[in-house]
């Protein structure tokens, strides 16, 4: 029986949280969201589709800045409430240019940053 | 300036995401949630401190199970609505007894189990 996006367990707002993972360095690129229609679109292109709270609307990643996130597999926890996205990420995952969106660590009780962003390349 | 768990961004029910990942192995083993109070304790502890939403009450992973996470760097993300916890991880993250709660994953439109529960050690 084929894999129903419906089965899994959305919130009030009917979304579910999307970890995006880079399959080959295991790095956890961003976290988003996602509605039973994004979760279709992604398995259905292979293209990491999310939920845009912000704009209310599908937001296929990488659509305006190129760095888009191929779907290697997905992966459902538990609970049936949060998914887990195994992706080849082109160019930097985050809007600020860095490969991760999650680059300051707290370190002996200081926010530091851990990373700079990356160069603009040509790449589309 | 020290890191100050209110500036992060919490949901209306003041609460935010938080995967949980094996610091040596790369492996997403959980996504949970925090409210202020437990980004607080998880700091001050370096011992996993979720918000349990079923309990309604401070969750410190391990304390029943014994599989504790150990805090090896708390990061957060560039919309400050999510962190990534990098952890030590003592037995099974998932409550099924298996390592990871992400444990099923689509192949060809089918969700097939990826990983079976370990066996109960003494351990703890």
């Amino acid at each position: 029986m084929g894999f129903d996006p419906d089965s899994l367990t959305y919130d009030g707002r009917g979304l579910i949280p999307a970890i995006a993972q880079d399959h080959a360095t295991g790095e956890v690129l961003m976290l988003a969201w996602m509605n039973a229609e994004s979760v279709r679109a992604t398995l259905e292109t292979a293209r990491a589709t999310y939920w845009s709270r912000s704009r209310n609307s599908l937001w296929v990643k990488g659509d305006t800045s190129g760095h888009v996130q191929r779907l290697v597999e997905m992966r459902i926890d538990c609970d049936r409430d949060a998914v887990l996205l195994l992706v080849e990420q082109v160019g930097p995952a985050c809007h600020t240019m860095r490969k991760t969106c999650f680059y300051t660590g707290i370190r002996d009780g200081i926010e530091v940053e851990l990373m700079a962003p990356e160069a603009r390349s040509g790449s589309r």
